[in-house]
């Protein structure tokens, strides 16, 4: 943490005015058609300003990051370059062109049924509304993840600040509104507001066609209530909680027990475990030997936590598990100064588990993950009984281990994600990632808020039917002058 | 209409049990996993044989929808024929494979995030409530295309009945089931319920994952507020209610103002005006003659109504609306014997419909269409300020029409389809088909529930890290065995 840059005091709040809210929203809707007819090179070109200006002000960003978010410099840089990467790829996926879907079925008299000829694209959907996340203050905040695929699919974002980092909140609007400024962008395409009243207003405001969320269980359900509860319900694209589990199988952990428990030890306490992808639950034989991975949680330093509000529920949640008669404290993380916290190792068993899953299962956000021991492997299918929708689902275990195809499928049907032999912190953004899931993992199980196919979110189907060349988008004339990957009668896309 | 085939009386009907329905949901559910796990070439081959089945059971099946839904013969006819057709059509969609979206990053360290072997693909969501329409007894209903999808997806079906062909309903389920069971499906995977209340307690039902409705706004609405309040919210495809407006231009009606006026008698006249995709409203200009078209209407007969709530509906909206101020009558339908309506031609103008739209645009299912006429052409855009999400869009211009690029927009911006100098009933079973739109026309704007697409509802993705070889799901392995379309790092599929 640095010291010359201060914490945000409740004095710097302040919040957005209906009035102020909608004025913003209408000219993101004003906005919206210039910004759904640029070129995606043009549209490419704005990305990638974004990006080049957010790097070029990381000097002066990352102070204000590592102070309000308490996250070490490294943490913070890697972040932000990770944020800006994932600008420039979308701008990349958008010259590429597949994620507008384009298909084209020509007129055929001898089809099924009375068939013109039709095309397809998606457009955007509108003006899209980005809560920010309070443990990512650059990758799903401001320019984050939903603002640069909202931004990418076409659609103008008015971004809801976290409160825990309303200064970079501000500073990185200001750079994101004057790098599209000087770019040429659409006056309008990007705000910024404050305060949780006006949250509430802007997934309620009749302009808003989309809402993303990164946040908790209790209050991205109060908004998806919101969205579906408007007199024309909206797509709200939650990313709410989830435990991880993860699964070690008796051979793994015979073979290479160590290294798991070293790797699981890592992968639960980075970021002071403030991750949606941090391995909650740990799956391990009652035989396992434990000592080393105690030592190993119990030699851990304090890391400060994001704010006072992850810090009371991050307490709430230690107390309710440690005192839970089925669970033993194997390691009790104590709280240091500034409301950092030292992590904790709790354990318990198989039927413990299944018994009292509800309260057991529940996410605890911070520094405290749980070790199940089992007798039997072939119990662990039980687990699918009573885990929820889950983010990510892992199996450490051996290629020939005979219990691994039901596990990997115990962990398709309740994630977006299996992991083999890794672990679920650390995203990679790209084509084929899905950060996504089953409910509560998410409040929409067919997308993903990280990865390139996070774009889709944003954009919905339209048919052109027996419309003139001269008249249809180009990306549908038949001389194809975007050179945008297309279906035609069904086959495979070609360019 | 036959009379060896009487029409059901209230005696006929039974209402599923709620512990009835626990049976069927639970066999659902544990077919799943069975179904799922069938190559794509065995699930296209399902989809085949219930074609055959149904088709070889036509000449049972058309009297049985005659009698309940009072359509001609003929349609009944065609309307089960584009059911077949549907579901070969999406068993040929099966074998292609671009549905699964497969797509594979291989490790890249050089990658701007951690990137470690990831494969992604669609899997299915579970089991899926079918809610039959009124309107298309066979296309939108039993065996219809949210069953063809959800099927073809590898979701097993529960379809609750429409109480407007129950008979019907009974007598295709034990053609589906008994087609599915002789060529080998996983039992449990096809069911049928009966009554208002089962239909509730379905979309409530723990193991239900996603719904299909077809029917009315306020239906569709409750229906919807249900999914979305459960525990765990699912998707809800609903498709309820849109007016279709037709947008006729000076140059347009000056050039063919006969033709496209008796174009749109026939479309609206369809099916006695019982199409989601009915022309309600047309804008032509104020000094169009109209004279023929008055005498078009006036000459056509009465055609029974669908069933009598249909019916009552019917008579209430068409009081609403002749009975406003607003609006002249050029054409009064009459009821005739059992129901039957001839059809009813309004007037208004572009001021009276801008003032009053929530009466004027309100959905009238039935023989009843609406003319708007305009003075000033540019005027025009500014119904989008007043209508809501629409399936269509329909623009009668001319290819140098000044105004044509904005109307087309203008329907980009409402609507799931645009259709150019053509008419919105008769939609095509096709790849590039959008049968959907922003609310109230869906409540699911990014799909649509006709052509091959309406697949991707019930698929969602799962993504594999690091899994070898031997542990991926076949459509994922390096030497490809299914032959699926693919992905690689970004670039457009291949095989």
């Amino acid at each position: 943490m640095t010291t010359d840059t201060p914490e945000p005091t409740i004095e710097d709040r302040r919040d957005t005015t209906p009035e102020e809210l909608d004025v913003l929203m209408e000219r993101a809707a004003a906005a919206a058609p210039l910004l759904a007819a640029l070129a995606p090179a043009e549209r490419a070109r704005l990305l990638r300003a974004v990006a080049e200006a957010l790097d070029a002000a990381a000097d002066e960003l990352v102070p204000i990051a590592q102070a309000e978010a308490h996250y070490p410099e490294a943490r913070c840089r890697g972040e932000l370059g990770r944020t800006t990467f994932q600008l420039r790829l979308f701008a990349d996926v958008l010259e590429e062109g597949s994620h507008l879907e384009a298909m084209i079925d020509p007129a055929d008299p001898d089809w099924g049924t009375p068939r013109p000829d039709v095309r397809r694209l998606l457009v955007p959907l509108g003006p899209v509304v980005v809560f920010g996340a309070s443990n990512f203050p650059f990758a799903f905040a401001t320019a984050g993840g939903d603002t640069a695929s909202a931004l990418a699919a076409g659609c103008p974002v008015i971004v809801k600040a976290h409160p825990g980092h309303l200064r970079l909140a501000r500073r990185t609007t200001e750079i994101v509104i004057d790098a599209l400024d000087a770019a040429g962008a659409p006056e309008g395409v990007f705000g910024l507001v404050e305060g949780v009243e006006v949250g509430r207003l802007a997934v309620l405001h009749p302009l808003t066609r989309a809402v993303g969320f990164t946040g908790s269980i209790p209050g991205g359900r109060a908004l998806f209530d919101l969205a579906v509860s408007r007199p024309d319900p909206i797509p709200f694209y939650g990313e709410l909680g989830s435990v991880n589990p993860v699964f070690v199988t008796r051979a793994a952990m015979e073979a290479r027990g160590g290294d798991i428990l070293s790797g699981y030890a890592d992968s639960a306490t980075l970021g002071a475990g403030q991750f949606c992808t941090k391995p909650g639950v740990v799956f391990v034989p009652e035989d396992a030997a434990l000592d080393a991975l105690v030592t190993d949680f119990a030699g851990r330093t304090a890391a400060p936590l994001l704010n006072e509000r992850v810090a009371d529920g991050f307490a709430r949640g230690l107390d309710t598990l440690a005192g839970h008669p089925a669970t033993k404290v194997l390691v009790q993380g104590a709280e240091g100064e500034d409301g950092a916290w030292s992590p904790s190792l709790l354990r318990t068993d198989l039927d413990s588990l299944l018994e009292h899953s509800e309260t057991l299962l529940e996410e605890c956000f911070g520094p405290c993950t749980l070790v199940v021991t089992y007798a039997d492997e072939r119990r662990l299918l039980e687990a699918a009984g009573v885990l929820h929708g889950q983010l990510t689902v892992t199996v450490h275990g051996e290629e020939d281990d005979a219990i691994a195809p039901a596990l990997l499928a115990l962990g398709a049907s309740l994630a977006g994600r299996v992991v083999w032999n890794g672990w679920p912190t650390g995203v990679a953004v790209t084509h084929a990632m899905t950060h996504g899931g089953p409910y509560p993992a998410t409040t929409a199980p067919l997308h993903t808020s990280v990865g390139t196919t996070a774009i889709q979110r944003f954009l919905r189907p339209v048919t052109y039917q027996s419309v003139p060349q001269s008249l249809l988008p180009e990306a549908l004339r038949d001389d194809n002058p975007l050179g945008v990957p297309r279906r035609v009668d069904g086959a495979a896309p070609t360019v």
